[in-house]
């Protein structure tokens, strides 16, 4: 099911500035009984977007029950999209704005725990994201960067570590990148390029309680390929090891890595 | 009038890849008689496009027929939008995409020559643009980094400069910026961010018949404040004359300007 504007089988209009401009913001949610895991993290992203774009605030009792309605399944992903609706032609918005909800559920993975996953793997993808700071974290609809390099992805990859046009890696292609070296999880910023992910902003809070420190910093190829571990991050998957497709001797070992019970803990959480 | 895919007040679909990730690209066509100006530019751009995005090929014939339906005044600006259309969840685009094709008309400038009209009052735009050589120089539909750009603009502004995230002039917000000096004209390259924009493709082919020689290069603001003349370029304003918000001694003399008959002749091209 679809909602647009809480309407089941909405349309939008041609002259919403979402379609015309990509004047929207997003979010991903892992829905569990009709519930969104790390809902306060998802709603700090979004309604701090809304204050940036310069959006009007919208009710959050309104859009949990949209949610809810939308996930009929005991576990499913939801896609929550706000856009600045219709306006006139041209960049300027208008000053006062009808936003276009749209909310739309789509099938989870199944709920395994993580442990028993297979690792990513990983490659690197072609085409590089933007830089741009006044932007970088949010979860905006323009999103056209992120199509070019997931279009640039090989065969038999589950992802790829993307890099900006300054040649720096940022992320993963559709998640968030960690290294781990010893009892240190390294994760690139995103005040630069990229998304600040909910699982990610869980993770630099509670790393400390499993015996972790995060340090943010751009990772080189060769960090990469010597840090004890790899890592992706976002609400689908939660933290999902990651090998290099190419040449990684680093197996599979999730359920004797030191990330595990974290893991399991972001996985569980509400 | 507004079509989409050829059908009168059609509406878009929530899943939509225009919509929910800027997942298109568009033209905005100064159209006389039905015609669009320059049309041999746009359709180069959009196709060089297309193929870059990975779209497949439109209809030159359908999409000019849908422009003179939706062109029912006789001068009037036109939008081509073009998306990837409905997709699966996430950045992978299908395999073989059902383009979304949005037509809409709006109102043109009065067609008086552009000698009559008043310089263009120039601030300068507190919010960058990205840098990215994957997409700069296409009309695609992520715009949202213009629309932030577009909403910094302070009362009394008709445009304003633009710069990248590295701090370079790129552009005017919703046009090509030009400085002239003596007989030379000045433009920032489009290879890093920016819009390559279908009149300045006209001025670099058509500079040298009116004794100019065009430069690309990033101008700092010493030299955009001592440049002869400003311009910014578009498909609703063609070439007109453009003067710094704050402090600026050069009068619109426009009529007595050596590159007036080049502005005249873009105004009247075909």
């Amino acid at each position: 099911m679809i909602l647009v504007n809480g309407e089941p089988e909405g349309r939008v209009s041609p002259l919403d500035r979402g379609l015309l401009l990509g004047d929207g913001l997003f979010e991903t949610l892992r829905v569990r009984q009709g519930r969104p895991q790390l809902w306060a993290y998802h709603w700090a992203r979004l309604t701090r977007g809304l204050g940036h774009l310069g959006f009007p605030e919208i009710g959050e009792t309104e859009v949990l029950d949209e949610i809810a309605r939308v996930a009929t399944l005991p576990a499913c992903m939801v896609r929550l999209t706000v856009t600045r609706g219709e306006g006139p032609r041209g960049y300027a918005p208008p000053a006062a704005p009808a936003l276009t909800r749209i909310v739309s559920a789509g099938p989870a993975l199944d709920d395994a725990a993580p442990t028993e996953r297979e690792s990513l793997s990983l490659g690197w993808a072609a085409v590089p994201i933007g830089v741009n700071p006044a932007l970088a974290g949010l979860k905006h609809t323009s999103r056209l960067e992120h199509v070019m390099a997931r279009r640039s992805w090989q065969p038999g990859w589950d992802e790829a570590i993307l890099h900006d046009a300054l040649g720096r890696v940022v992320s993963a292609t559709q998640g968030n990148l960690w290294l781990r070296e010893g009892r240190t999880l390294l994760t690139p910023p995103v005040d630069q390029s990229g998304i600040a992910g909910t699982r990610r902003a869980w993770v630099l809070e509670h790393a400390e309680r499993f015996g972790f420190e995060v340090i943010e910093a751009y990772p080189d190829p060769a960090r990469i390929e010597r840090a004890d571990a790899l890592y992706v991050s976002n609400a689908r998957i939660g933290m999902t090891p990651a090998v290099l497709s190419e040449g990684d001797k680093r197996g599979p070992a999730w359920q004797d890595d030191p990330l595990y019970s974290m893991g399991i803990a972001l996985h569980e959480a509400d």
